[in-house]
């Protein structure tokens, strides 16, 4: 049942030729880990072109071998459903206890080989690029503050200079030029579709919908308003909505969903996640980060222009284009602070 | 280098005799699973007491043996350091492709048996009674709804019924009858302290900070009020305290810190939660369960009483003591909705 090694002759490369070379990125909580690396070049792509790449590894090695960089992800595998069946007739194979105390033990085990119980998965890019190793590298990440006054001088700025281009997909989509068959709710202020994220397949509390604006007038949350020409009415429209398609698609309940919108957004064009409330864990539902459509209702409701007056505060990313920016705006804000204390 | 089985004399059971019940719990994200079934009792046990437990297997087993339910949490474990250092010496010992696509590919791999490199760790609690059991089952999530009138009416007396003893923890490191020597800071009102959840030995990004209020009246954000008189002040005072110990202590900036408060919290004194700005996808740190004391700060001193007059919106378990009370008023509420549409 040992399984073999990758041996498909139309596949260019074996993990155990990957030379190691550093961690871009880990993650304890998800089990998982990125390597930057590199790999053998495939003989049927060695060119002089790669020739600038080759490693001598001394003279008794004859025949220089030429790489090339390859990122590597690598993240534990969830246990398949066949695991816990598997308990009673020997899966865990050994164990070492680490320490107990009355009716409590901890101890580390080591599985059976089984063909249906992979380790690892690993994802691989190769060749890899720049883009891709900066993409991968873990980001410092900094949060800062942003005032209404950083809002108007930093960030509006920078959400007016968006290339349109970022967000032509969402018009297909409230066109109906796109995805016109996953629409499962159109009305004329927003629509409801799956997330693509989404894997329809798995269990429903993996579900993942997405509310989208018609119009592009809402570019974030700082742009909601409350009273009567303002925005609750829409807002509560998606919320009622949404209770309603999750009810009779997936006879799910109102308190069976969490929403909420993003601030920064990864693309300025009004739109609300809705999610399993069982869903945990979930990077993006991070306080900070997200924002529930129920509390913004609530305070719009309370105060019409609240959310332009308000300060917010959350977390960049060092490669975030507002990053910049606002964390010079920071230094300023921090030592105003001080001289107020 | 196989590690073998568990052959301490002094230990009284093996995971091998485990027999599986059923699943109790599961976390994909987290790779985790928690499950009930039974472990045989150790002979230095087996009294009359137990034989109500026997399970006779047959007419051809001639001996019967007593078990009792166990409950097995098991969890794939982090990586440790060597791993990545083994990537190029062959700790994946074969792969098996899913499948590529350009420059991308996705495969399961099979890890080498190492002494070093357990697969699971493993809880055990056994054996477990009731309690355990319904503690580790997972619990039904409902996204609730808190009104003003509902805080009033069923949150409120919920909160002043809870025991004494419960917060007696609290008043006893504030009184510095325990933990004195953890205690990082101290004012008046308030003090900081390491949470008794963060193993500082760990990385950095595991910083967990606890900043606790001196006096027990406030129970809740419910209670914080903006203004003259009111909590401001001290909020701010604990943010600014909080940035300073990190600097001097961990050499940390500002921007380094995630401040937050629970509604509901695990007990009502005021108390605020300081992690490490890159903690990713921990729990307790999801919207809606989780309220930044930046924009609690900001909120209060734009509105004086907003966080008595907002409609808070959280997730409870099924276990929770307000599940009851807050769920039989959710129905109320949904009709009153779809009223007045």
């Amino acid at each position: 049942m040992h399984p073999t090694s990758l041996t498909d002759s139309t596949f260019p490369y074996e993990i155990k030729d990957f030379n190691f070379g550093r961690i871009l990125d880990e993650n304890p909580n998800f089990h998982s880990v990125i390597v930057l690396g590199t790999l053998p070049v495939p003989s049927s792509l060695q060119s002089s072109e790669t020739s600038s790449s080759k490693e001598a590894s001394g003279p008794s090695e004859s025949v220089a071998v030429a790489r090339l960089p390859a990122i590597l992800r690598i993240e534990r595998t969830a246990f398949p459903p066949s695991f816990t069946d598997g308990l009673s007739s020997g899966v865990v194979a050994s164990t070492r206890l680490i320490e107990h105390t009355d009716i409590y033990s901890w101890m580390h085990g080591w599985l059976e080989r089984k063909e249906d119980l992979p380790d690892v998965k690993i994802n691989v890019i190769f060749p890899a690029t720049e883009v891709h190793i900066r993409k991968y590298t873990k980001q410092e990440l900094l949060m800062v503050t942003e005032t209404p006054e950083l809002y108007d001088g930093v960030v509006k700025p920078y959400i007016e200079a968006f290339p349109a281009s970022r967000t032509q997909w969402v018009r297909d989509v409230v066109d109906g030029k796109s995805e016109a068959e996953r629409i499962l709710c159109r009305t004329s202020d927003f629509l409801i579709l799956p997330d693509m994220k989404w894997d329809p397949s798995g269990p429903i509390s993996s579900l993942y919908l997405l509310a989208l604006a018609c119009g592009p007038s809402i570019r974030s949350l700082r742009d909601l308003r409350g009273g009567k020409r303002g925005h609750v009415g829409m807002l509560e429209e998606i919320r009622e909505t949404a209770y309603e398609i999750v009810a009779e698609r997936w006879g799910l309940g109102r308190g069976n969903l969490r929403m909420y919108v993003h601030y920064q957004p990864s693309y300025y064009h009004f739109h609300v996640h809705i999610v399993h409330a069982s869903q945990a864990g979930m990077m993006g539902m991070t306080v900070g980060q997200a924002h529930l459509l129920d509390d913004i209702i609530s305070m719009l409701k309370l105060s019409p222009t609240v959310l332009s007056e308000l300060t917010f505060t959350y977390g960049l990313g060092a490669q975030h284009g507002l990053y910049g920016g606002m964390a010079a705006a920071q230094a300023e804000l921090d030592v105003s602070w001080k001289g107020t204390r």
